[in-house]
């Protein structure tokens, strides 16, 4: 049994948003030498996430739309008494889950065609981490 | 240390839809010889999720219910630009989920008595797959 | 390789509340022995969540509210045929996530500066119980 663990530091230059994650996944599953098992992709930050879904650029416009009328950004958040005002990154982070589990078959990361890993940044243009570690054989 | 894998192929009759997956992983768990590990439940798709309720058909009726208000069908999302019409699909699959870790622990999923697995389908009439991999001792 | 598996008993006073974890996962790691993996920290009951956020007073009066507002608590419910109340806890659960899996590095939760686990009762004031799965190295 292996495991094989990585840093990766995202600094977006926009407040909002995604970074495709797939081919760099792809590249340290290459490194790990694991053929067989789970990749968990965990964004380290409570004010990002990580999710599986479509590259297409209509539908990350209809994704933005829909998190900013699920969890708004705003000023009256309790959170902001702390002077922050990301209460809403709080809450989409929440909402869209901030990890994946990704299976290992053959070496490869095991996604179906469409499938692609996101990182979702919800309050960037500073320095966020996120941790890579596969297990498996 | 073990890793079994299986891939579901589904093909609803209706476009949205709830399928019980828990008997099948049973199965498929008795099949791999894994006594103490974890079992990945992942839709392959990003029009469908994997979700843990309760098996309830009012409850049922109030899933549907809540998500096509959180996330409802409609012909303005940028996606069907493509000439999609399931934008509502992706946006419930992220709501949702794609996928589920369910522990196993002397040889059986180790679920709380309520507990069921779902697969949910919000694009179907079409085959749709499924992986299912445990990894443990 | 090596499993290790605790359950924990939640007997909330309040019948919503919000329970910090880490201290506790961190107490379970170090029995487990395990240095490089994941733990799976999940939910048994279906009106229960677990997430990984911040601990900061105001965030929670905020995930409270918002909660409220995206899963309410009301009387129309289908499940409610059953004799429940509670169909809102279920759907709350289904928002948050049942469980997640925090990676293991060098004998520790490998978690961000800010994260810490939450338990989320959507239902609680009875028994509700948790499991803990560490697997790894």
């Amino acid at each position: 049994m292996k495991a094989h663990t990585e840093y990766l530091t995202f600094h977006t230059k926009k407040r909002r948003e995604l970074v495709r994650l797939t081919p760099t996944l792809d590249a340290i599953l290459a490194k790990s030498g694991i053929v067989d098992g789970f990749m968990l992709v965990s964004a380290m930050h409570i004010t990002a996430a990580v999710f599986v879904n479509d590259d297409e650029s209509g539908l990350h416009e209809d994704i933005w739309e829909w998190l900013e009328k699920l969890a708004p950004f705003k000023r009256e958040y309790e959170h902001h008494r702390t002077g922050e005002d990301n209460g809403d990154a709080h809450l989409k982070s929440m909402l869209v889950h901030h990890e994946v589990t990704v299976p290992i078959t053959e070496g490869r990361l095991d996604l179906g065609p469409w499938q692609q890993v996101f990182y979702a940044e919800f309050d960037g243009q500073r320095d966020k981490r996120l941790i890579v570690k596969a297990l498996g054989i």
